[in-house]
């Protein structure tokens, strides 16, 4: 989809201009004449970017993006602001409503569209990873008990100590968050949490966007919001800057109180993204998990299976499969009810989970059916450890909900893949046996592990 | 994590002089003499890049590669090799068996960090997006069986058209994948699928660099392979070209041989993100999926059901929700077995769906229990719907796997929020109303619909 880009202007010659431009940019231009006008196809077409005028007939530009930004439906759309003003006053006012820029009259086209460029490549995380954002939505508020709070902090990077002391002086009273002053060095290495916001002075120059760059290459800090800094104001060196993957740039002549809203303003662009990555890393981990007892569900099981298979190939060394069930779980169903039944899972899961080494793989594969693989374990160790987990649920009665405790047994099938015995032996093979070993166990009079030898 | 990097080299003093560069650039540097040396390391360690000889005392430098891309642990660890030589066959056989880079000695450290910052950037999907990468592995072993198998496009992008007609020519017949040629504009509008892989030429200079910037800022182009074909061989103009986004440069003397294996490694390198990518959408699909059915699961139903809520409260449109219970379910899974009641549930699913209205939502929210959420629904058209899926139920047996038909009937509970009528009526209270109804539904006989109005 081409970037659509919203521009709201009252003047017919100057809408028709920037339509031309933009055009020529290979973006679609949409068109508005005043705030209202802006609201309604901002609501009903969602453009990807909006380029604001201050002053328009029906209300001002501060108040239709106090609208914007308050209607989640258009609360993420990026926002220059322009006009033919260039007061400290309005200028503040924009940056305070929530404008991501704010040009004066007159622009040059380089750097809006180098400008534009960094807003519309900041923004596609969202769009990028969910079918058309429900999932991350449905994510995002199945996770909203646990919310995002971890204080924001900031670290300024300048060659020299001075000239960040005043910056540290100008900003400390104003933002609530840490700041701390780095050499780029120290912005680069691992000491401590990683800065949200890097503010990068023109002193260190070129350096200053090479650092950037490396910012960026970096794990840590790859999703950063930096603002540059810059001594020199060449429009064709700031259009760079953004280009190389900026956030936000100011001059060094630049108010504190400006720079103290853009730095909330990206602090705010930072978490937001954030919280969607939060939210992806949610839906994988929900993908893999069973949410009743939180062990692995049966697809991550089977995907684990496979990999370790490839690998005991590859070493040589076994690997042990069990499969678990509940004695008579039907029957607790039945008579307690579902949410005993629930209790007793989560119970017996959790014993399991204490009984096995850390990399032992745990998985809830069926309703009350459980799958162990055990790497580089020989049949010895593996039925000790079969035998450990039995015991370890028999042991004690698991107690309901109403508060009566109930004994509780399963019955375990045991299978050691041989590698260097039987060659190439499928890891559905070795499950098998091990649910064909399961069955011995219930034959046999449950609560008890019974082994299931190769034929060689 | 500070990216390490394993420099292998046989001669000690290039190992130093590399590792006091690295370490003042804040990498954390590690070293092997020999191949061997190397293949262990990178087996034990995984680090984030090598940098290889050409030449070592055990083994050649491209034996070591091709090791490093057969073992699945190693094959993904990006590789710039070096060497003394700049002999057009060694190039070729370094990009050949995989390397992302070669620098004949001596090399500007400029353009070696610059190329090691893009490729440690374009690396960093995996990582980001599961925990340790096992959710990926998983999600992706899963869904192995539905291979990647999209034929890649090439996109030449130039000014004038004779010098990439002899690039046409010259590359047609040594790549198997469709080549196009485009102008500026046309790599920036959507017609048709977007190019995977981007050669630029030099023939725009400064505006290619810019159209790089552009097509990274745009959704359908933002993940493409970038190579930039460079007129002039300014080592500095190169170094900001990868720190721009490009993934390959070369010089417009270029052996077309060499652009090719650069232009497959690119290749490879697009389709591999595009398959972690596929994987973070698949997973992020089954977190919010009912897998048996296929319908939305009772995660993105509670979801869906407070964002309808809020959209209710605000447009002032009343809402409707039904609760769909299969009769006697139970007795279908005691007396056909689980497969005839999974049998059961995913034709009632079907038959569900397609009597609804695509923006009407129908989720799986238990056992054998369905919701429907209509948006702008008056009750009475709520009422004929609700009876429409009664009827569509019962209407037909469902045949079971043994080929018996069953006859299946649902009792349904519907509820209407008349936002107007009682206020702020919490969307839990609409669910719970249909709850109560559908309880009535079964008290009185099953396979029917009650209503519960709201006490106003």
């Amino acid at each position: 989809m081409v970037g659509r880009i919203l521009i709201v202007d009252d003047v017919a010659t100057n809408r028709i201009v920037l339509k031309v431009k933009l055009g020529a940019a290979c973006y679609r231009p949409m068109l508005a004449a005043d705030g209202a006008g802006c609201l309604a196809i901002a609501r009903a077409e969602a453009p990807d970017l909006i380029l604001l005028d201050l002053k328009l007939p029906d209300m001002s530009g501060i108040e239709v993006l106090r609208h914007l930004r308050d209607d989640p439906t258009t609360r993420d759309i990026p926002v220059i602001m322009i006009s033919a003003m260039s007061d400290p006053a309005s200028r503040l006012a924009a940056l305070a409503a929530g404008a991501d820029e704010f040009m004066a009259k007159p622009y040059d086209d380089l750097l809006l569209m180098a400008r534009m460029r960094s807003l519309l490549r900041a923004r596609e995380l969202p769009a990028d990873v969910g079918p058309r954002g429900a999932a991350l939505q449905a994510l995002g508020l199945a996770e909203a008990a646990e919310p995002f709070e971890r204080p924001v902090l900031i670290g300024i990077v300048a060659e020299r100590a001075d000239p960040t002391a005043k910056w540290r002086r100008d900003l400390a009273p104003l933002l609530p968050d840490r700041v701390v002053i780095l050499s780029r060095e120290e912005a680069l290495e691992e000491s401590g949490p990683a800065p949200d916001v890097f503010l990068i002075t023109s002193r260190i120059g070129d350096a200053g966007l090479r650092l950037m760059s490396d910012l960026r290459s970096r794990p840590e800090t790859r999703h950063a919001a930096i603002c540059i800094l810059q001594a020199d104001a060449s429009t064709e060196r700031a259009a760079i800057a953004f280009d190389l993957g900026a956030d936000d740039l100011v001059g060094a002549s630049v108010d504190p109180r400006e720079l103290r809203l853009r730095l909330r303003n990206l602090m705010r662009r930072k978490q937001r993204g954030d919280r969607q990555r939060e939210t992806v890393q949610t839906g994988l981990r929900l993908a893999i998990i069973d949410p009743l007892t939180g062990l692995y569900n049966r697809r991550y099981a089977a995907a684990h299976l496979a990999a370790m298979a490839e690998r005991a190939q590859e070493s040589g060394h076994p690997f042990a499969v069990m499969v678990i069930d509940l004695d008579r779980f039907k029957m607790v169903n039945d008579r307690w009810g579902h949410a005993a039944g629930d209790a007793v899972l989560i119970e017996v899961a959790r014993r399991l989970e204490k009984n096995l080494r850390q990399g032992d793989l745990l998985a809830r594969i069926g309703g009350e059916e459980f799958l162990v693989a055990l790497t580089d374990t020989r049949l010895s160790d593996a039925r000790t450890a079969a035998e450990r987990l039995c015991q370890a649920v028999q042991e004690r009665p698991i107690p309901l909900p109403g508060g009566e405790p109930l004994s509780i047994t399963v019955s375990i099938g045991l299978a050691v893949d041989d590698a260097g015995a039987v060659g190439l032996e499928p890891v559905a093979e070795v499950v098998n046996r091990a649910d064909l070993a399961l069955m011995a166990s219930k034959n046999a009079g449950r609560n008890q592990v019974t082994i299931s030898r190769t034929f060689a």
